[in-house]
């Protein structure tokens, strides 16, 4: 593993670093913000998968969440949505291939030699990470924006007692119902779209649900509304009567502005249960 | 003026404007951020001068301003840091022409039918806000990163009355004396040195001060430490016996990630001075 970058930052350290992936069969560079209280000791840790066309970097920058973080002495993973380089496949479409990787292990080519991020986000980076930095993989919650929403949804609910509490700004939440999840599933998973459903957290919440507190929030004024479907996740999280939260936010859109100012709610919902027993 | 863009952000709205500038001749763009308060009357301002290389766009998504402005009622407007365009002089160097207008006059060709930026944030800009938005002019202050904050201290100093309180991050604090300054005075305002000292804060330090509270930060790990030169403004502060504070903050460097770990500290200090009497 290689350090790119290392800027102090809230008292904390924002570390960028890079590692040869095995399961992407690539260099995958993460962002890595560790509070001051990791000089003592291992802290939690909050996972943020990030949207389509995002690397490691952008909710780095631009979601203001290091803040909040250092305050509850969190640390936070921005691991980024794809493989990448030249020798990866890609598309010329924005929300297929490179900066898409929809938190899915492909089965189909040309995706299948490298496009595995939910391995790679559920397996290997834990790894990479507990072994190289002072993080309590015991406490551990995710959270994220878009597709990165429908990341963090899926993953917590198909790791049953990895994650403490999840959250979504804005995800994806019925990929299977939708031109955000249809076309990249039929490109990524093929045809048969039973292979589909372990990646809808809508069909997800509504088979098995979340042992932990959930908190959505979705902006009134989405610009991608349809293509979200928020009516189908907080339909099947009322059916299940699942914990949690579902928020509609008078006036937001799908952007960083609505991000960062839900930030410090969605941190502090998600200290709540890392630091608890 | 045209709008390009608002998104609603911590309950209040974040603008993209461009009109058309007769100070610089050519379109100008900014950011403004009105917060929830704007909606009932006037509203309190506090300008954000950006750095070398930067646009309006840079601090309005990576300096986490908004909601602390929105915390406490104020507006923030993010003004573009030179004029731009085809028909606008520029420079191969990232630090000379457009991105790097220095807030300056400029008096020597190429640039002076465009480069004044002194004349922009100091006339123009205030003109078209006011008579566009629900502002209070006579509740202004004004900070800024780098080259910005140098323009925000030498705007400060030579407007007196204009600005309740002035800071600045990692400013550029004597450019008559350093690289960063030597080399765009020479460009912009040509050999004779006598017309480079008004903007210097330094110099402007020693000769007038401030009429106001000056809040002041540079990390120890700055990597342009030499270019900023801050030891001469924090002796000219105190000879002075200056207001204010002038702070080295342990380990950090000139990134937005600097930035934004005080700038809840920085709206709070102008908050204090907007919101007196």
């Amino acid at each position: 593993m290689e350090t790119a970058s290392q800027n102090t930052c809230f008292g904390g350290i924002q570390g960028v670093h890079t590692h040869a992936s095995t399961t992407c069969d690539c260099d995958m560079t993460f962002g890595l913000f560790l509070p001051a209280e990791a000089q003592d000791g291992p802290v939690p840790v909050l996972w943020y998968l990030s949207g389509l066309t995002c690397t490691h970097e952008n909710a780095m920058v631009k979601a203001g969440a290091q803040g909040w973080a250092a305050e509850q002495g969190i640390a936070l993973v921005f691991p980024d949505t794809s493989p990448r380089g030249d020798d990866v496949a890609n598309d010329d479409a924005f929300d297929l291939g490179q900066g898409a990787g929809f938190y899915v292990n492909a089965t189909q080519n040309p995706w299948v030699p490298h496009f595995r991020m939910w391995d790679y986000v559920a397996d290997e980076l834990p790894a990479v990470l507990a072994e190289n930095f002072p993080l309590d993989m015991d406490r551990q919650a995710i959270t994220g924006h878009s597709m990165g929403g429908h990341g963090a949804l899926t993953l917590a609910m198909s790791l049953p007692g990895r994650f403490r509490s999840v959250s979504a700004f804005a995800p994806i939440c019925n990929p299977t119902g939708g031109d955000w999840g249809r076309k990249q599933f039929a490109a990524y998973l093929g045809e048969d779209e039973s292979t589909w459903a372990p990646y809808d957290s809508s069909l997800l919440m509504a088979e098995r649900g979340f042992d932990g507190p959930v908190l959505v929030d979705t902006g009134t004024s989405d610009q991608f509304m349809e293509l979200l479907r928020p009516e189908t996740l907080a339909g099947a999280m009322a059916a299940r009567r699942q914990e949690g939260m579902f928020r509609m936010q008078k006036g937001y859109d799908h952007s960083y502005f609505f991000m960062s100012t839900f930030m410090e709610d969605h941190v502090a919902f998600h200290a709540e249960a890392l630091h608890a027993g």
